[in-house]
C-alpha cells in the first residue's frame, strides 16, 4: 500500500541480481536482507554506472543530539557500501539549520553538534578523496551556488505544497517552510561547482524511508530546472529497543545504543530493555519458539551480523525454541559490542584537522574528474 | 489613520529642530518639505550620536529593472545625508533573490540587474570607505553569519505572522515566505562581523513607506535575539508622471524618468505625460489659478529643486495664475535634466573595479571601529 501510493518501487531479486552482476560481489546484506526495501529510479543509476557515467551519492544527518545511536548508522553503512562498490562522490549534509529550528538549538550549539556527529560518521572510513562533508549554518555562507539553488527551487513550490508533503499548518515558523528546499538542493550537483564544474550529474540518495518526502518533491522540481531526478535507496527504520514498531530516538536514552556506550552499558540495555520474541517460561518457549521477526535481538542481529549462514541457524534455533531469549541476547551483545568498540577507538582519532580536512571546499575524484 | 494604525510617529518641527542643533545645518530639504514625513525611533538615533555612540545605515533595492528612475533614487539621496550628516557607516542591500522569486527573473539575470542597479547607486557619491554593497544571491553565499541570523529571526516567525504583515497566502511560493526575514536580517549588526565584530550596533533603517512592514516585524524580532529594535525613517511615493496618487513604475517606460533618459525623451515625457494642476483654459488659469500639490511638474521640484525661496516663488505663482502649465513644466525639465545628465556623466565612469570596491567584504571606517 505505502509503497504504491507513494509512487516508489520494491527492490526485488532481479535488481539485487543486476546490482550483484555490475558490482562483482554479492550485494550488501542491507539489501539482500530488504532492510533497504524500495527505491526509486536506482536501475537508471545501474545503467549510468554500466555506460560508465559519473553520478554522486547524498545522504545527510539532523544532528540533534551529541553522539549518534546504532539507527543512526544505517543509511550510512549502505552509503558507504555504495560508494565503494561503485566508486562515485558522496556529499553529506549536517542540517543544523533544521535542528536549531526544530530543536530550539542555538545556531552556535547546532554547528557543534554537526561537527561532533560528522566525526562519528568519518570514524566510519569514508575515503576522504571523495567524500565531501558539510554543515548549512556555514556551507550556505561559502558557497554562493547553495543558495542560488535553494532560491530556484523556492521558486517552484508553494506553500501549499509543502502544506499537502509535510504537513505543515500556518501557526509554523517560516524556518520550517523554507527547509525542505534546502534539503533538497544538495541532490542538484550544481550546489557544488567546485566538484562538479557545470556539468548535471545524477545523484543517488539512501536514506530512510522517512526522507522520502522531501526527495519526492527535489524529484518534481530538478526537471523544471533542467536537472535530473534523483535516484532514491530506502531503508526501513531501525528499532528502538523497545520494540520493532518504534524507532530508536536520540532523546531517549534508553531506547538506542548510542556509540558513546560502555560495553556494560550496552549489555545491559539489552539485557533489561530489548523487546523480546521469546515466551513466558522456558517451557513454553521450547514447546513454542520464539518469534524472531518481533524480538529485538534477533533485529539487532539481522542488521549487524553478516554472515548469512550463522544468522539463518540463529533464526531456525530461535523459532523452534532451541534458542533462549538470554541465549540471543548474548548473541546480539557479543555482535553489537565489538562494533561499537571498534568505533570508539576509530572515533578517537578524528581530531579537528581531520574533520576540516573532509569539510574543506574542494574538487573530489570520480571517474570524469579532471 | 495609518501612521496610529501602525505605531509610527510624525516627524514634526521639533525633531527636525534637534536634527539641525545637532548637525549644525539645515536639515535636508526631505525632511524640511514632509517627503521623509514618518519615522520609528529617530530620536532613539539622535540620542545615540549625542552620546558618540556608534549606529549605521541600512537601504536597499530590489532590482528589477535595468536602470533606476528618478523615483529610486529618493531614499538613497536620504541616505546619503544622513551618512554625510552623522558620519555613519552605511551597508545596502540588492534584493536579487527577491526579484528572481517575484519578478520570475533567472538568478544569473537577477544579480546582473543587482549589478547594474549598484553603478546607479555608486554614481550617486556614497563613500567607499563607509559603505558596503551586497547582493543577496552573491553575499549569503560568503558570509555564514548571513544565513545563520536568518536561520535565528525564522524561528521567531510563523506563517501566520508573514500571512497577517504581507497578505501572504497558501498558494504563494516558499520563496515569498521565506523572504521577509532575508531583507530584515541586515538589520541586525552581526550580519556583518567584518565590519561591526560582534558589538551590537543600533541600525537606522531611511526607506520608503511600503517597506515598513519588513522592518515592524524585525523591530518585533530582534529584542528576542538580543539586538536593539532598528529605527526607520519613512518617504512618501514619488509621483508617476501620471498623477501623484500612484507610484512611477520601472515597468511602465511613460510613467517615470529613468537615468538613462535623453535630455529629449524627458522633455517630451514631462511635456507630455506629467499630469497638470493647471486649468483647461489661459483664461480659467490666469483668473482661477493652478493647483501645485496635484501638479507632477510642481511635485518634481518640491523633490528635486532645492532652493526653498525660488519654490516658494514657483508655488505661489502657479497658484495664482501668474506662472502657466507649459512654464512650470519648463521649469521642472531645466530642474531635471542636468541631474540626469550629471548622474549619467559619473555612471559612466563606473567600471566593475569601482563595483568591487563597494561590493569586496571588508571592515568600513566608522566612530569605533579601529
Amino acid at each position: 500500500m505505502f509503497l504504491e501510493r507513494f509512487g516508489s518501487t520494491r527492490i526485488d531479486d532481479q535488481l539485487i541480481a543486476r546490482i550483484e552482476r555490475i558490482t562483482r560481489k554479492p550485494a550488501h546484506h542491507f539489501i539482500r536482507r530488504g532492510i533497504f526495501f524500495s527505491h526509486r529510479e536506482l536501475d537508471t543509476i545501474l545503467t549510468l554506472k554500466e555506460q560508465g557515467k559519473p553520478f554522486y551519492l547524498y545522504t545527510g544527518r539532523g544532528p540533534s543530539s551529541e553522539s549518534l545511536h546504532l539507527g543512526h548508522l544505517i543509511p550510512f553503512i549502505m552509503t558507504k557500501y555504495l560508494q565503494e562498490a561503485f566508486d562515485v562522490p558522496l556529499v553529506i549534509q549536517m542540517s543544523d539549520d533544521e535542528k536549531t529550528i526544530w530543536k530550539d538549538l542555538k545556531v552556535e550549539d547546532a554547528i557543534s553538534l554537526a561537527h561532533e556527529n560528522a566525526k562519528d560518521i568519518i570514524a566510519m572510513g569514508f575515503n576522504p578523496e571523495k567524500t565531501f562533508i558539510f554543515n548549512d549554518l556555514t556551507f550556505m555562507g561559502q558557497c554562493p551556488a547553495f543558495y542560488q539553488n535553494v532560491i530556484r527551487m523556492q521558486k517552484c513550490v508553494t506553500f501549499n505544497q509543502v502544506k499537502g508533503i509535510f504537513g505543515f499548518v500556518e501557526s509554523d515558523l517560516v524556518g520550517k517552510i523554507a527547509f525542505p528546499v534546502v534539503q533538497a538542493a544538495p541532490a542538484l550537483s550544481s550546489t557544488f561547482p567546485f566538484i562538479f564544474g557545470n556539468q548535471k550529474v545524477h545523484c543517488l540518495v539512501p536514506c530512510a524511508i522517512d526522507q522520502d518526502p522531501y526527495f519526492r518533491m527535489c524529484r518534481d522540481v530538478a526537471p523544471r530546472l533542467g536537472f535530473p531526478k534523483c535516484a532514491l535507496i530506502h531503508s526501513t527504520f531501525f528499532p528502538a529497543l523497545q520494540g520493532a514498531k518504534s524507532k530508536m530516538s536520540a532523546s531517549d536514552e534508553n531506547s538506542a545504543i548510542f556509540l558513546t556506550d560502555k560495553p556494560e552499558t550496552i549489555k545491559n540495555k539489552i539485557n533489561k530493555y530489548a523487546f523480546s520474541g521469546g515466551r513466558s517460561t522456558v517451557e513454553e518457549h521450547r514447546k513454542y519458539g520464539g518469534v524472531p521477526d518481533i524480538d529485538v535481538a534477533y533485529q539487532l542481529l539481522n542488521f549487524f551480523l553478516e554472515d548469512d549462514d550463522k544468522l539463518k541457524t540463529i533464526h531456525d534455533a530461535y523459532k523452534k525454541g532451541q534458542l533462549l531469549t538470554g541465549e540471543i541476547k548474548k548473541i546480539a551483545i557479543d555482535t553489537v559490542t565489538p562494533i561499537v568498540e571498534w568505533h570508539q577507538a576509530v572515533r578517537k582519532e578524528i581530531t579537528d584537522d581531520v574533520l576540516q580536512a573532509y569539510m574543506k571546499i574542494r574538487p573530489l575524484k570520480f571517474e570524469g574528474s579532471s
